[in-house]
């Protein structure tokens, strides 16, 4: 194995999207075709022992590393998107904003009852987009077997939104 | 070879997003590894033999493909976005809608100068935001190798937008 660090693939950006924000920006580690399998292979360590029937990723920055997935579990990926991007029925969730609420949609057909289910997105902040999907594929009937993330921001104490749920996190800021 | 055909796998939706649109829903496509799989071998027939440096694709449908695509190569994949999303220095490229504009962003440093691009999206339909996607690449300096598509809308004639470029398609209605 290979001393390669996914950390070093993590580009700090301040103030973005806002003032007083450091963005980790993930766009240096898709570049490297070597970095994102490295990650991919950590990600999928994560996960090793459990049975998983979908994976299920959050939209947009969420799709990269869920596909990947999906496709080395050789299971169905199901992307979860904002209102209105998703063509066939769907169900709602809505979730708190800091000002304000938005919400998460998932096709009413995307998981069967008594699937087992991945939740992945790129980053763990507040919980909430991560707290929505896993009602949405409950509401489904599936069954979230881990919340897996590529970060998580400590600061924001997004775990505390997924207390009944097994989380996994590759870097931790 | 199996015979599986991916057009199985594309679900026809009347007027979405609007009334009069027949939308190709590519997500029983995403709920099939072993579809999605076939799909990504018959896009990377494609490009058999072309020297690819970056896969780059347009926000959101484009990315499921597009890293798919990168990763099979073992070269970088960079993502367009629309305008606030991406988080570092970026270049924007507007574009016509039916009614008024829109625009697309790559961040500056993505592709350096010489590089060869494969530009991906799973929909060519106008042709507005692949033109945009190739503005893009070359401002940065890249050669876009491929216009590389899921599928073609013919009738909306978006390859008449690309005219310079070489594109390939693997579904077209």
């Amino acid at each position: 194995m290979c001393m390669l660090k996914i950390e070093d693939y993590i580009r700090d950006i301040p103030d973005f999207p806002k003032p007083g924000i450091l963005f980790r920006d993930i766009t240096p580690l898709l570049e490297s075709s070597e970095a994102t399998e490295t990650c991919v292979q950590q990600l999928l360590a994560m996960i090793e022992g459990q049975k998983i029937d979908k994976v299920v990723a959050i939209e947009s920055r969420g799709f990269f590393f869920g596909i990947l997935l999906a496709q080395a579990l050789k299971v169905g990926f199901v992307p979860i998107r904002k209102p209105g991007k998703l063509p066939y029925k769907s169900f709602k969730e809505p979730y708190n904003l800091e000002y304000g609420m938005d919400a998460l949609e998932i096709h009413e057909d995307a998981i069967t009852e008594g699937e087992r289910v991945l939740v992945h997105d790129d980053v763990l902040a507040t919980g909430g987009t991560a707290r929505a999907a896993c009602n949405l594929v409950e509401k489904l009937g599936g069954k979230v077997v881990q919340c897996n993330f590529l970060i998580e921001l400590k600061s924001l104490k997004g775990i505390q939104k997924l207390k009944n749920q097994e989380v996994r996190t590759l870097l931790k800021y």
